[in-house]
């Protein structure tokens, strides 16, 4: 599978609600911030890790740890943060495509034309009580990523395009996603789109929907922002409306696990067990993971979401987004392939 | 405390054996590397983790979270790798003194005169098995901390100067260590000395023997080191040397604990329980912190090394060399003091 992302470097520290009230930041959720934000955001932190992340990208690298084929694509700078991405890309086993730093460049964005060079993404990740994440992204240099930056012999000869909808913000990135979605159709490639966040389907609701109906084949998304996207009250409601689509779709419940909508019914799937949650930063990332690695591998949708829980149980039980442990040896470990 | 330290930025990964023969490094020690080698043995490693680390710095850091004063003097480049330096040390409410990003300048030490700007140092943490942690340091602007940068105000009024042997390589830092321990007779400040690794106090056996003699009152050393120190066969004639100075000396023994050489006779204090070593980065950090802390506030002598394995047990518990519970509430619930 190739994944079109967002380039981030995770800043992670332990933190508090009055932390959050006093950054303005609404708990569990992601907010995009300009750079003078994110440097008060992160003046405000306690000493942190660094881990690389991104939510496609975290992704890619599960599949890769899983024992599958997994490229990526998106936008670094030429700095630190920029070579720790790659680096951790590649030492995982991802192909990068065309994913190269991009050339220096002063910040123009409206409230941040102050002259500073367009830096590697960061995500500041806050984490609170029990392994709740709450996040602040400065895209930085992912911004730069548009259409000439879609690596077309990549793309077709994928098995899925995978799609991070946190993109959908950026209209060089989201004109970039249509040329790959183009190409993918053209090659057989299936396509898959991750809700990301719940405001980020509030923001692109229609646009989502427009997609799931005529380009999307398979859709991530949790219990929040699928209700938010069908404009459903409860949980079964959405879930109905997303039957009647017609779409595969993974529906994620956290602590309750998974439901799958498939042509053939609705399947419910427990979680896995977890010993302590430390952190869920990646949670659905890493779900999407093991989700499409059973999918490309021909397994049952039930197995599918089982692969992807355990992935899911896996980063949550440390600070990061990214798999500590071999994947594919734990999927074996579980028997559940 | 006042503490003079190399800068560094942790770069930690899980490796093999057969990683650290490839790359010529030798298990259990620190190998300074220009920057080529830093980046061939970077691509070789897997994907990591970055945290804030440099053997004094963790070490102040320790004491700050204990809940006493520390301070830092070192160099930092104006890079990512500096702003995570200096924000962790911030954070952890450790005092910076005149530590401020170095400006820009170009690599010119042999062998890495490429033009490159001399960037923040980092350290490459190979973990191998059982958490032991092999280190490639490339000091990069860390190299940069001379005389000029001893704050004299800042060691004045400390209680005690702590200084890393690791330093003792680079000629500027040696003399701004000098310069350090005048100010610190000057104002009747304790100096303290590191012997930081093995290979280092082979380099420098016959200063480090000077220094200890006519201007430290306190050393830090691990077994190894310490029989290199005074070309002991065996641990038991090392601390005998070691007695006849009239140093205190905290001696680590790691798991077994340590020995404590005071003028009223040699304790053996046994290690702090340890659930599980992930990593044994900063132990030896940990445990100046520990034991400077207890001095410092009076403590025995058993009392301060008691306080220094309970912080050395917290920092091989996970990986990175800092400290990641409230060592104060650590120490107080353990009823050590």
């Amino acid at each position: 599978m190739v994944a079109i992302g967002s380039a981030l470097v995770d800043v992670l520290a332990h933190g508090t609600d009055e932390e959050l009230a006093r950054q303005g930041l609404v708990k569990g959720s992601m907010a995009l911030v300009d750079l003078d934000r994110s440097n008060a955001i992160y003046k405000d932190m306690a000493a942190g890790i660094e881990v690389s992340g991104g939510s496609a990208a975290n992704t890619v690298v599960g599949v890769a740890a899983l024992g599958g084929r997994s490229g990526f694509l998106g936008k670094v700078a030429d700095d630190q943060f920029g070579e720790l991405f790659l680096h951790d890309l590649s030492a995982a086993g991802v192909s990068l495509g065309h994913t190269r730093p991009t050339p220096s460049r002063l910040e123009g964005e409206p409230g941040e034309g102050r002259g500073e060079p367009l830096a590697t993404g960061r995500c500041l990740v806050i984490v609170t009580g029990e392994g709740e994440r709450t996040m602040a992204t400065h895209l930085g240099a992912a911004t730069t990523f548009g259409p000439e930056d879609v690596d077309e012999p990549f793309v077709m000869s994928a098995n899925v395009l995978y799609l991070e909808g946190y993109l959908w913000d950026l209209p060089p990135a989201k004109a970039a996603m249509r040329r790959a979605t183009e190409l993918a159709h053209q090659a057989d490639v299936l396509v898959a789109l991750s809700a990301s966040d719940p405001f980020c389907v509030e923001r692109h609701r229609r646009e989502f929907l427009d997609l799931l109906r005529d380009d999307v084949d398979v859709l991530f998304a949790n219990e929040e922002e699928v209700k938010l996207l069908f404009g459903a009250g409860s949980f079964d409601r959405a879930a109905g409306a997303v039957e009647e689509t017609g779409l595969l779709a993974a529906l994620t419940r956290g602590a309750s696990g998974s439901v799958v909508v498939t042509a053939g019914g609705t399947l419910e799937v427990p979680a896995a067990e977890v010993d302590q949650v430390v952190d869920t930063t990646g949670a659905g990332d890493l779900y999407a993971a093991g989700f499409l690695f059973g999918l490309t591998r021909g397994h049952e949708p039930y197995t599918c979401a089982q692969l992807g829980g355990l992935c899911a149980a896996e980063v949550i039980s440390h600070l990061g987004a990214r798999p500590q442990v071999d994947l594919a040896d734990l999927a074996k470990r579980t028997k559940i392939i």
